[in-house]
């Protein structure tokens, strides 16, 4: 009953063999590796982007970090929800990636962007002076933080807007293929064909070991995101292990399959906590997170029974009989895991 | 009739005199010399503060940066108002001075700090993990960009929670003379007795041509503050003619009775703006800046008289029949002026 | 026949082992488990250093700029071999890392630092005001990137001058457990008994998959590595993979067997070098790289052969009608490479 | 007898003139005012480049940390002279403001460079991979920290190297007015009509108060150098103190003046060194600076008669009889202070 985070999920074994398979002989290092293109190759495929420059990495902060130190300069903004992972959990990484550019907060419910304040904080920096610091960038998550999806139509509607002010749009993807996976979205239209230009594809919390791909749909952005990969001491040197990662994760659909369990299971537990009194989810659970507000009895009852999750403590939070906590399923959460912590919570 | 900003007044005769004095001969640069020795202890004594490192500057994002450089780490937040100018106006210089540190924006009544969500955001960030960034510092403006002033009893409130989660306490004294003008307070009540480590102490809006002094009075800051001046390019190598202007300042009162004279003027502004039909008061008008939300035909007609100042936009700002505008008194504002611009006003 | 480096080598088995067998259930993440404890305890024994903080990594760039980002101050100078690693390969990490700190190159035979150019620079620095910045940090390499191996005594020498200047002395070992199989001395003698302050320990290239150890044997530098780890995107979230390669490759003694290996195989070439006509060493091969002179027909007769190394271009090449190759030994070569390419050589 | 330094000298009577004329009323602050348009004109009137950016700021160190800034990349190397201003007094300023960058030291001859090292070394980098660090920059000092002066053919030679490996071309001008006075050189034809991109034009040690100008040959350099300037706090408020500097230097040719004056005492000086016994120069005395080898005794006299001046270290420097000193002259240096010092030298 370990509902603390996917990234407390092990290895799927498709991608432990990938990794055997791959441990043969001396190979080139620093990606000069057929492995590697062919992982590219087949991030370029799933995402119907051709042209895309992909760079993989061992871990989300650096992929965020990448892709806007990339892309962004030091005197610039970057919009992103007040509850964005490169905001709360990245320790600064954005800042330190970006030479110094800010991180400017946008309200929206449940991790999303609120197209209207936005816009009007665009505008307002825009029109600023020197001192204010240009509009550069917007960051969106995807699945965001509370659990939610952007489909196609969400993110052209602030595609639209990163157009008007030339910013750059990226999409924090740690979850991208629960949220693929959720809204049933080609790939390429959620990202690219919608206006994004910069994405982390996350495979670490989907069944990898430690891999994410940054993707840049301009490819005239290669030698910048090159470089601070380099600079900041991502480019692994054995780095056919991170290809392979990757590799086996977008074979034959795996990626998909692994996300959409994860969302099924996070389904199952959402519909269940109907029948828990007193629960109710926070946010709708759209892809493979269960944020709930459940009575403070249920919770010690789930405790008790040895479920592991956290608390999600927030800025807002005044203490009371209730408690705030995130569920995230995994590759290998179990319909009997969920049915147990259920159990549990209904006492 | 110019209110646009009190950098936009010229050097007070004083000044211009002591740097004329200053211009003797062949002198020690880099602030080795006996004049920056003297402006230096002035500091000290004025702000009773024997042991503090005083180091001078000539602009106010400078005296600021340096500060924050020097005192917090690139992995740590500070928080201020959402309206302070180091988040608004300066560019990033903090980020880019501290190598990357967050401004975390705290909400409050013209540019103050709500001390409660102040206290909330710090226990938070105290309380996240690594991901988060520490608490490091908090900085305040006084007088606030909305004109507000910091009494001794308020910077108090505050140095306690700044004390409670081991914060350095920085003043943004841009306008400082104005605040103490203002508030009658003795200089030292306000700042180290108060609770404040670093103080960015301004004397270019103050009848200066351009200077600051950094004020740390901790003196184990010295050599941090010292290396960040030299290698941002801010220690001037004729030095003795910042050190001119701050001592001529400080001599025989002259910085208070600048500021004392800035801040009658605004007061003489506000009151009579109360003649103005539909205008009214944004915020309390206690230092040298004026806020105030006019009639669209009232602004229309001191424009057509030739007064300059600024429309000051917000985010929030919504278009209408009224225009929220920001009048500044300076050392050289003269009583004539403000009874042009209040009779243009009433038309 | 791959003499490239030892990164294009694979993965030894018992690492692999040691990743399958990490591979079960769900485990805390961002190194708050069990095994990571243990492989950290595991260092910490091996190098006699309990009190020591150790933080693992994926890449040697990391671990070197996560040591000196957490040690020196961006206004300070960090003296290295003009040929060290931290010069000439990892794209300016450091200067990220620290914020802008410079390196400051000193001559050295092989890549080991001349005692006496390093004492003479640290006084004149040490001297110089502000502008110049202060001496910060020393940091060797051992192994040095032209094969040579550092003694606890030619530490000691260069420590003494650390002392005397209070610099911080780090040692990058990417390829430590070579020069600690080829010396023989105790890990604890060549590090902190001789003064080494911080260690990169590396496994990667000595049959890891991607693991590197940054040990710091002051544990006041714990919170500066652990921030500057993670706001540089470089703490894995599941963190347990990084844990097992390095606690499989310290079990049993197995990284100073596989070093040991190399050496030999490097020691192995270095001797039939001398059948070799007009082939002669570089330098001393004294752990598992090979410098060498080649005739041109030689290398070309390997190159035909099959034989993947580097040419090892330097700033002082002119052409003729040699050529300075490197060939890097791995755990993996195997005796009947080593014969087969000097074959090849001898023609 | 001070000839410490010339930024010890005062401000000429003239720029002091400039800055009273100045001080009349309001003025548009942050540069948008009309004497700076005039004086930003008369820059590039001067320099006979009617595209340029021009921005002033307040000392040396800024004007070159921000002209770097705003052209090379954080991975990208700086090639200039070891004994390089920037990188022996800026106390890792181009570092910081270019957010990481490295200085590749070039040999040459008084602070010049050696083409063909120059050659190799951007050859080599250009040939190495990502972490290497490509070669982004070349900056030359003009006159030279030993007071040697480039000609055109001279830069127009180094540019050659820059155009061949698409490396901005920037010149330090702290003393850019002793260069061309003593080359007698048409300012554009040592500058960007020999190819040089980036210039930093000073002004303080030619009798200005504080003021350089950064010029941009290449308009489309002016965002990332405003930006630049603005986020390093170099923006002075109260900026047309900064423009009546500039303008009064350009006026009727002054700056020529003041530095022919300084070149021709540092002439006199040089020549009357001749009858010193055991004395002679280190370097041509090409403009203001004079660097000389004095017998130890010469050297007593002269300090002992109260002449100011440093002695001049280097780190190959050993201790003897002899001391190497350095002699400036600036535009306040008279015939008889020369005399003065000569008739102590000579005892």
């Amino acid at each position: 009953m370990n509902f603390a985070s996917d990234n407390c999920s092990g290895v799927h074994p498709s991608v432990m063999a990938a990794l055997a398979a791959a441990n043969e002989g001396h190979v080139a290092s620093y990606g000069n590796d057929a492995l590697t293109r062919a992982a590219e190759d087949r991030v370029r495929e799933v995402l119907d982007a051709p042209e895309a420059v992909v760079l993989f990495t061992a871990t989300g902060t650096a992929a965020n970090a990448i892709a806007l130190g990339g892309a962004v300069q030091p005197w610039q903004r970057i919009f992103c929800n007040e509850d964005a992972h490169i905001e709360t959990s990245e320790c600064a990484a954005p800042e330190m990636f970006t030479g110094g550019a800010k991180l400017t907060l946008i309200p929206g419910e449940g991790g999303l962007i609120d197209a209207d304040a936005l816009d009007r904080a665009a505008s307002f920096w825009a029109g600023e002076g020197l001192g204010g610091g240009k509009p550069g960038a917007i960051s969106i998550t995807n699945a965001t933080e509370w659990g939610r999806v952007w489909t196609p139509g969400m993110v052209t509607e602030i595609a639209a807007i990163a157009r008007q002010h030339k910013l750059v749009l990226h999409m924090d993807g740690a979850r991208f293929a629960n949220a693929v996976a959720a809204s049933g979205a080609v790939p390429a239209d959620v990202t690219h064909r919608a206006g994004v230009d910069l994405l982390s594809f996350g495979g670490t919390k989907n069944g990898g070991m430690g891999v994410e791909a940054v993707v840049a749909f301009d490819p005239e952005l290669a030698d910048r995101l090159a470089f601070t990969r380099k600079r900041s001491g991502h480019l692994l040197s054995k780095h056919r292990y991170l290809s392979a990662q990757f590799y086996a994760l977008l074979e034959a659909g795996l990626w998909l399959d692994l996300a959409g369990h994860a969302n099924e299971m996070a389904a199952l537990l959402a519909e269940g906590l109907n029948s828990v009194d007193g629960a109710r989810l926070a946010h709708p659970a759209e892809a493979n997170q269960v944020f709930a507000v459940l009575p403070a009895d249920a919770h010690d009852r789930a405790r008790a029974a040895g479920a592991t999750y956290f608390k999600w403590s927030s800025l807002d939070e005044t203490d009371q009989d209730e408690v705030t906590v995130r569920f995230v399923c995994g590759w290998n959460t179990t319909d009997a895991e969920v049915e147990a912590l259920l159990v549990a919570l209904r006492g």
